[in-house]
């Protein structure tokens, strides 16, 4: 994890509350000072979770900014798929938080990540605001990230910073989880935070932007969690003029500085996919359309033939033809080239008269792969990231009971 | 294997073409008397085969037919993606098979299952057609499902009979492979033969109509093969009148037989998936619609999550909403009912009363399992069989180079 800077106007604090874990922190507070911003985008999931429905809501209104706002976290429990109980828990922690910190219900943000289908214990949780709040502090970014952990195998951290007027404007995010992973813990959960000045509108329509070619186009397995969320809080308090309009010469330097930790962070969970021992970036050109790039590097990233074929250190093509050919995209057989990294693989329909055999196996057994499917159709391009498929996966999710 | 019966009309013959296998027959050749109707469906696939493209063209177009008609199968090699040389290979067989056999080109229909990418070398095949014509007999169905196996583990086959104006009627079909199934070796090929008289437009609808249910509501892995194909002949040596309406009494009763061996094929694919250790039902009613329920079922039963917690023996059900939630259909969190077979596990949004994780544990050690998802918003419906997702498909498909 790289050193984490501190963004001023963001306080920070965790603790364990014995939720699921034991001897670990397992609840993260985020508080953000008057005049911050919140913008967010969460899973499309039909069965989303009682905190993604909660803070949707409260994204949807207009906030009073002077009120300040925070973001509460648990791991351990999903709180989802809990009936009617669920939306009465997110009440119940976000009006005791509220008391506590003086912050209206309607700026608090919760994420639950976990088990689901079991009430979360939340007197666990409202017993130990205070102490959250006592221990709130400036440089609890590195501890957050570890607190919202579950079955990660390290915690996920990035930064990077932005010239705006002059001004440095620092941002700096947090994430867990790759997709759906190991039994019942769902849930990616990512927040990133800067002192970069911004009006909501605009943070929003830069966080959906960038989050299109990150977050959304990542894949471990193709499940979709049901709680997935993305918050992203500007606090303002860098002396730079507002930015309003993201796509403005200071909104394109913040986007940059965003957009590098936005792709650091998707990049980290998809390497901390279950199982995962190889980074593969799918890139599709020359579809009829964006719309067909994207479907045909969805077919390739999420299909279980490719994914297990990367496992093996298999250059198998063929794979590749099929999933391109049942992406429902339009193709046309005999203008497909693919290509592992620079290797030409085929074209024209056939096999590349160039291409060997050895020369693809040896590339396939590096840990990073791009495979590369040009359809000779258009201008349509997409690119995805997804890992391979392993038999630690299987052994993760299977779960045996012997 | 049931006993399979003749056919009056077909005849069939195998041989040891050396294509890609070692001592087992690799070729089917299928003779078809004058009368015969020949329906057909095949893959969806955008990069569909050389053979796949060639039989739907002849199948689009009104054929001859007191010409008779034939069915030539390999298997060890696919002939796909093969560039201009798959459509060549494809005129060199049919040409020297038409000669041999003195049918018409366009009443010869071809299909190849094995290596993709690779030339297939049809020399191999022309020079036996002579044996095989000398070779064709009534009782070549057993021999026939064995010569178009790759990697399944063992031939399928299936028969039934109907009655039609007092007449029995015959349906007797062979198939093999399970979708995409081991290293290059893809492909669905289903041959189903019938005495029937019926015409061709409604022996079509028939099949396509009865492989909606069947084939096309089966999944091992979601991959799509590249030369699926299925092929329906009647020969009409039954001696009823002709059916012209598949939704006379007469059609409905040949439907209900030629669905039986569908399905019992469709099955058996199943069943042979690889690494498959339980045959899983996905049940979905209640849905807004009929395509939603098709949405929700296809979601269900390609989670590889959902179909890792099979293979662990894990009542699972959070997955199953997972599953609901990702699949785009309309759906409310708090409609929801889930059963493991008779056992209610989950309804209005929560894990029911009744349900123990004891009893769902149970259930799922069986080998045959069946997964009811009900959404309480409508009367789409739709049922899919899918297989679990264990190590040894990791094993079989990733084919580590060691």
């Amino acid at each position: 994890m790289p050193a984490l800077p501190e963004i001023a106007g963001l306080r920070l604090a965790t603790c364990a509350a014995g939720i699921k874990y034991r001897n670990r922190d397992d609840v993260m507070l985020a508080e953000l000072a008057p005049g911050s911003v919140v913008a967010g985008v969460f899973t499309r999931s039909a069965t989303r979770s009682a905190p993604v429905l909660d803070c949707e809501a409260k994204l949807a209104v207009g906030a009073d900014l002077e009120a300040g706002a925070a973001i509460l976290v648990n791991a351990g429990n999903a709180n989802a798929f809990t009936g009617s109980a669920g939306s009465g828990t997110v009440e119940a922690v976000t009006e005791a938080l509220s008391a506590c910190l003086s912050v209206p219900v309607s700026r608090i943000f919760t994420a639950s990540t976990g088990v689901i289908g079991e009430p979360l214990p939340h007197a666990k949780i409202i017993d130990r605001l205070a102490e959250l709040k006592h221990g709130l502090h400036a440089d609890g970014l590195r501890a957050g990230a570890h607190a919202i952990m579950t079955t990660d195998t390290y915690a996920k951290a990035a930064t990077a910073t932005a010239q705006i007027g002059g001004t440095k404007v620092t941002v700096a995010g947090i994430a867990k989880g790759s997709g759906m992973i190991a039994p019942d813990m769902a849930t990616m959960l990512v927040y990133v935070f800067t002192d970069a000045a911004i009006t909501q509108p605009a943070l929003q329509t830069l966080v959906a932007r960038l989050n299109a070619r990150s977050f959304n186009a990542i894949t471990v397995d193709g499940d979709t969690s049901t709680s997935d969320s993305l918050i992203c809080a500007a606090t303002g308090a860098a002396d730079h003029a507002t930015i309003t309009d993201p796509d403005s010469p200071e909104g394109a330097a913040f986007a940059d500085a965003l957009g590098a930790v936005f792709h650091d962070l998707a990049q980290q969970v998809v390497r901390d996919g279950e199982g995962a021992t190889k980074l593969i970036e799918v890139e599709v050109t020359g579809a009829a359309s964006d719309e067909d790039a994207w479907a045909v590097a969805r077919s390739i990233a999420n299909s279980p033939l490719v994914k297990t074929a990367a496992a093996g250190e298999d250059p198998n093509w063929g794979r590749i033809v099929m999933a391109v050919g049942k992406s429902g995209a339009q193709a046309d057989r005999d203008r497909l080239t693919i290509r592992f990294g620079d290797i030409l693989v085929a074209e024209a329909g056939w096999v590349a008269a160039s291409y060997t055999e050895e020369d693809g196996a040896a590339y396939m057994r590096r840990e990073e792969i791009t495979i590369h499917t040009d359809l000779g159709l258009g201008s349509g391009a997409a690119t995805m990231w997804t890992c391979d498929f392993t038999k630690r996966y299987i052994e993760i999710n299977a779960d045996y009971r012997s």
